[in-house]
């Protein structure tokens, strides 16, 4: 399980409380690439998990057009995988047809000229996807949930060569009312948070966790089996 | 670039010479879980490079036979992302038929049981599978190389809730010779190799590195366009 | 359109009754392998559809077991397009692993063996597949629905070398009631239903349509757009 | 196998030699559409197979730009099939990206334009491709040979909803020289030839087979296993 708010610099947990009745001893690992912490639950019947949180963020609403990607070589060690292709994100099966929509565009630049084609391509529709839907799936069905918008964008943006990661989050606005997927893309030396749904903005952001694709952040991961009996998520500004 | 021995407790570099004529500020970076270095080349024209070791292997060929799978609350946080569906390894599109072939087995035996499947199931066949092929499509294909033998072994392994990643290594005894694929199983709070074409031995195998599958572990891979005009790949014991 | 009861020898429609209020002048073509009608419409607004039929069924349950199959050069000309792959069974994709699971196995008795394959690894799961699932998906899903599971059996029959065809039909005891799909295989010169879903008998099951898959005999294909806001389907035995 | 010429109203094969040494009892049946014949062959060993014709086309490169295209209903029965997905052209899962690319446009001028667009943004590889390759791969893949151009030119014809087949011809100036394969699509009332990759001319190509996709015109389908050990093509002009 993977639903708390995240520690990091530019958003600050005021206040928190995650209820799991009966299930006190829940073990925390830290997540991919240390950012939030993931919770193993080994429930034995109905399982009932309640989280709220109040957070501050301080994180301003850059404009990351003018921003340049960073030449390949010198990437940290740590951010390299986030060009690779991952389970979600078939970087080099959608190789070409990145090149021939986006050659030639890198950096800030590239990535919004990639945010806009999604917008303009797309069509939110809930229900259009299913939990194997690739980025791939989706760049061909023109529509998707907030989960395929990011998808397609870490793709097409790691496909020009700047690394870019799934992040899930907490965000006012989002309709339905969700957990949300988005996106950061590593420019000028640092992670920066895009929305391909622009549903979201960075400083109403509460980012819970960050991987390669929804493989790594999904909320609640199963092994064994069980059944979602159901499911809210309020957002709301201060 | 990815093709040098890596600097691990159980096998040691005695001699070593890379040679890359034109481009001697290559740029290295630490690959995947720390294992293994990644070099970052720019060449301009015709690439040519020579890489020659001589590497001491301290691995005993070990029985994992009795092998306790570990409690999964109890994985360190940086092996968790090895039970995760990564893009040759979709476990989750694989876990029902996982289930059904392999259902109540675990530990080492499980282990044991998957590679044996894989032994009998499918024939080495040079040339059957191509840079897109996924652990899936070897699982129906029931044929494929030493990286779709590795890659169904790591899903199938992972599907069994042990965690299992892809190892990049040379090995004498492959046929034809080339980089060899291998894998490593997580038992007993360590990573065991294992080798599903059972070509290679653990105490013969020097490591290159270790990823996720072989996105993460390529000996090359490409940001631009290349063509490989000859490889060859020689290992012998002394 | 494609819902109404297939004229063949061996069911006789005793009564019918189509009604699409406003839209008396659709116009109908013979539907594929000329068993049943299509009918096109082009409705400007909401749509209503009504059939209606009783129907007399003269087809006994044969034993196939005993059955031969017929030597692949004495296929008649408009069977041989049933051994071929087609979009949702392909054939040649999974060549291999049909080749091991019922490899030496042929006629009457390789189509049961299938058969009872898919009923010991299959779970009929409604909601459980979507309208691009292949026979490839389902094998390894190991879960569908009834479409899913017709799909499979044609898909693993053919690669027997025994030619398989899609059926839609009305059957009662389909559960939850719907338009129902199995299977016809051709054995010994003709042409023999069969349920993978074990749901349907062939003398209870009324034909709509035959087709190499489900792309061929979809009960409505759409060219344009619309939304299906109801459908009921009640079949009952006299 | 099927790669006889066909005795069609526009193309008269003067002179035709078959020979199979040791087979001379081969079966013929009609093949697909009825337009050309397969011959079964069942070799025990080595099969050498020769086939020579001269053939008079009587086929005017018709402009097809300003030819409608016929109104759903009144398409004849045997026509509609090649309205609907198959194996290698899932005209569903293209059909989104289809009507963004060409929505709107209709007749000889959306043909032309799916052409051209495939013309502009594909690449011709041999080898790019391999026998499982689907139009939609290929739509991403950006690169193919003649199959592929084809098969993706079928699938965004039938998306415009008009019907379009895959013929397998001979022809000349194919380069490398082998069997060649284009289209064909319904317009005002017939069949009209189209090559995606621009190479062969409608008046100088020699047709052998068409089908739904190359499912159906393989030259070469195998029920059992054979080597290929060697094949060539040659096509001139008289």
């Amino acid at each position: 399980m993977q639903i708390a708010v995240a520690r990091l610099p530019d958003q600050h947990v005021l206040r928190e409380n995650l209820s799991v009745p009966g299930l006190a001893d829940a073990i925390h690992v830290a997540a991919h690439g240390n950012v939030g912490e993931r919770s193993w639950l080994m429930p034995s019947d109905r399982l009932l998990i309640h989280y709220e949180a109040e957070v501050a963020i301080n994180r301003p609403n850059l404009a990351i057009e003018a921003l340049p990607a960073d030449p390949l070589p010198t990437l940290p060690a740590d951010v390299v995988e986030y060009l690779l292709p991952s389970r979600y994100c078939p970087v080099d099966t959608m190789h070409a047809a990145t090149d021939d929509l986006f050659g030639g565009l890198t950096g800030g630049a590239g990535v919004l000229a990639v945010r806009d084609w999604i917008g303009g391509h797309l069509s939110y529709v809930p229900g259009a996807s299913h939990a194997g839907t690739t980025a791939l799936d989706t760049f061909h069905a023109r529509e998707g949930v907030c989960r395929d918008y990011a998808h397609l964008l870490v793709t097409l943006v790691r496909g020009l060569g700047i690394p870019a990661r799934l992040v899930s989050a907490y965000a006012p606005n989002v309709t339905p009312p969700d957990f949300h997927a988005l996106a950061q893309v590593w420019l000028a030396g640092s992670w920066h948070l895009i929305d391909a749904t622009g549903m979201a903005e960075p400083s109403h952001t509460a980012i819970i966790g960050v991987g390669r694709d929804a493989a790594d952040i999904s909320f609640l991961t199963i092994f064994g089996s069980a059944t979602l009996n159901e499911q809210a998520v309020v957002v709301s500004l201060l």
